[in-house]
């Protein structure tokens, strides 16, 4: 899932979004609260309206930015009191009212609001969060059934989220939690938070055994292209990710080498800011070399073609080279920004075709 | 013409510009000369290709930027010294070199390397002014047509350019000396450049009836909407404006207010990050209020459909709120500097299709 933080995925329009053949896309509770409030999306019809997609939207329940961004947060039972880092304005979130908010958002993939700890954090914090987490969980379903007629969205879908940090025995107690409240997906927050990678593993390889075949699987959080091939291998069905909008604003661009993705180095990442490629005629939507040399000892540039999308996309990748680009970058020109969001998003796709085979 | 001064109309892509159905952009010779280079183009296989773009290219000579943008320039009669304000590296352009890279470029309209001066000046700087700028266009029309075999665009016009200020005697000095060398169209420069608008349409009324009426007028430098219609109705066919453009990026919307362009308040300019388009569910490609009350004592909105343009562009127009509009200005969203671009070059182009009835 791209992500619209704000009501736009960062450069792109939601037609944009369409023509890459995203079906769905992650926008957030918490930004969109502040700025521009959810009178202003209420009163334009909900969400889809107002930044004018006809896909999917999965909402963020606010839990995760609450505990990251906001400034002077007190956490009861109740919920989480907390101050704008805009304004300083003074806000609320509690399990009731992030639901509410996702329901006049008009979300499709409406998520739990959820107690997130840093890590590491010894045992007895991640045990309290997991735990309240649960007792949250209740209150959100609860809400969340409430608010169904009514709702813009009535077919909406409702995510719990396991945490529990790396300890196997919290995050079965906080999946057994949520199965036995019951929801039409299971999301795995509290990981992709510095750990190492390895531990992320190990965590997956314990907790998602235990977890419904037949309810998708939500990786909550950013993943490098082959560390996405080790989650997928594990079950999980879903990411949200932030590393191909935000790498595509510093240059660099995610471009397959070879096929096999069994093998970590199945792509690369190139600073197309680089001096090397000032004047290339390469064209942007390349997928770069394949890594093995052919006949006469050259390393070719393998084409790869959106298999999905509206066509005239492949337009934007296939009309402009990288050495266009780099010019963009080096003059500082919007476009620069948006081309390589393109090439990154169109990437993450593609990825995603592949593994679905 | 949108003005993709280094390659690319500020936040649009080559693909954007043919959707919103302009048929010619301008470029610059001064700034594409400093960067990319003109071999990174040349190498690309021209300018078109460089920048993805299958309409026609203009290009200015570079007169115009070495005269405002250079430091330390030196004026002889064989051209301009001057160092490059990014690196302060040393370059020459002269009437040939100038054509030179204009060709190397592939542009589809060659402009002559002519003398700028500000105005006001004394009226012998002018005239001198005018008198190296006939003599240059002699060399310029020398010069084109020796490169025209072996260019990539053999078809490529040439445009000489009228100064004098707001001499008339000197306007007609200028075109005469022009007119006697003989080229594909005349541009009228050095106008826009400050003076007060009456005096820029006493020296067209003056200056326009003795140019031949089946070469293109071109008058160069930006123009309000209600100017252009004066500057239209004096026999004017061209213009370069860097106005919609630069104003969106401030969030300055042009819009129709009424059908009759003969009233100087067909239109108006609204700013977008106003607080009173927060949370408006109007439309972006709405043209504003009619100016007059209906029956119901209401101002209706008229809504305007681009008559040319790819379809799928008008989508973009139609689909995105006022109120998603000030959001993404209030966030800083590059997609609303881009939709904001889009808004007015579709009115400027669509003012021109009004124009030509």
């Amino acid at each position: 899932m791209p992500i619209a933080t704000k009501g736009a995925v960062k450069t792109l329009s939601s037609l944009d979004i369409e023509r890459l053949g995203s079906p769905v896309v992650l926008s957030n509770t918490y930004h969109l609260m502040l700025r521009p409030g959810v009178e202003v999306i209420r009163n334009a019809g909900g969400l889809h309206r107002f930044m004018g997609w006809n896909g999917a939207i999965l909402t963020d329940s606010g839990g995760y930015q609450v505990f990251s961004l906001a400034d002077r947060r007190t956490v009861t039972e109740d919920g989480v009191l907390f101050a704008s880092p805009i304004d300083g304005s003074k806000h609320i979130l509690t399990p009731e009212l992030s639901i509410e908010i996702q329901r006049a958002l008009g979300s499709d993939i409406v998520m739990c609001f959820d107690e997130v700890v840093a890590l590491p954090s010894d045992r007895e914090t991640v045990a309290s969060a997991v735990d309240r987490t649960t007792r949250w969980a209740v209150r959100c379903k609860e809400t969340f059934e409430k608010t169904r007629s009514g709702s813009i969205n009535p077919g909406a879908l409702l995510f719990g989220i396991i945490q529990g940090g790396t300890d196997d025995e919290l995050r079965r107690r906080s999946a057994e939690g949520l199965l036995k409240i019951g929801f039409d997906g299971y999301a795995i927050g509290g990981l992709s938070v510095g750990e190492p990678f390895e531990d992320a593993l190990i965590t997956l390889d314990a907790l998602v055994p235990s977890l419904p075949t037949d309810k998708p699987r939500y990786f909550m959080g950013g993943a490098q292209p082959h560390q996405i091939v080790e989650y997928v291998k594990r079950g999980i069905d879903m990411f949200d990710c932030v590393l191909p909008t935000r790498n595509a604003r510093h240059g660099h661009l995610y471009r397959f080498v070879h096929d096999d993705l069994s093998q970590s180095d199945f792509y690369e990442v190139v600073n197309v800011t680089n001096a090397k490629w000032k004047g290339s005629t390469e064209k942007i939507g390349t997928t770069g070399r394949t890594g093995r040399q052919d006949g006469q000892g050259h390393d070719p540039v393998v084409p790869y073609v959106l298999s999905s999308g509206r066509p005239d996309f492949n337009e934007e990748l296939s009309r402009f080279s990288m050495g266009y680009l780099h010019h963009l970058f080096d003059t500082e020109e919007m476009l620069g920004y948006r081309l390589a969001t393109v090439v990154n998003v169109s990437f993450y796709l593609e990825l995603f075709r592949r593994l679905r085979g």
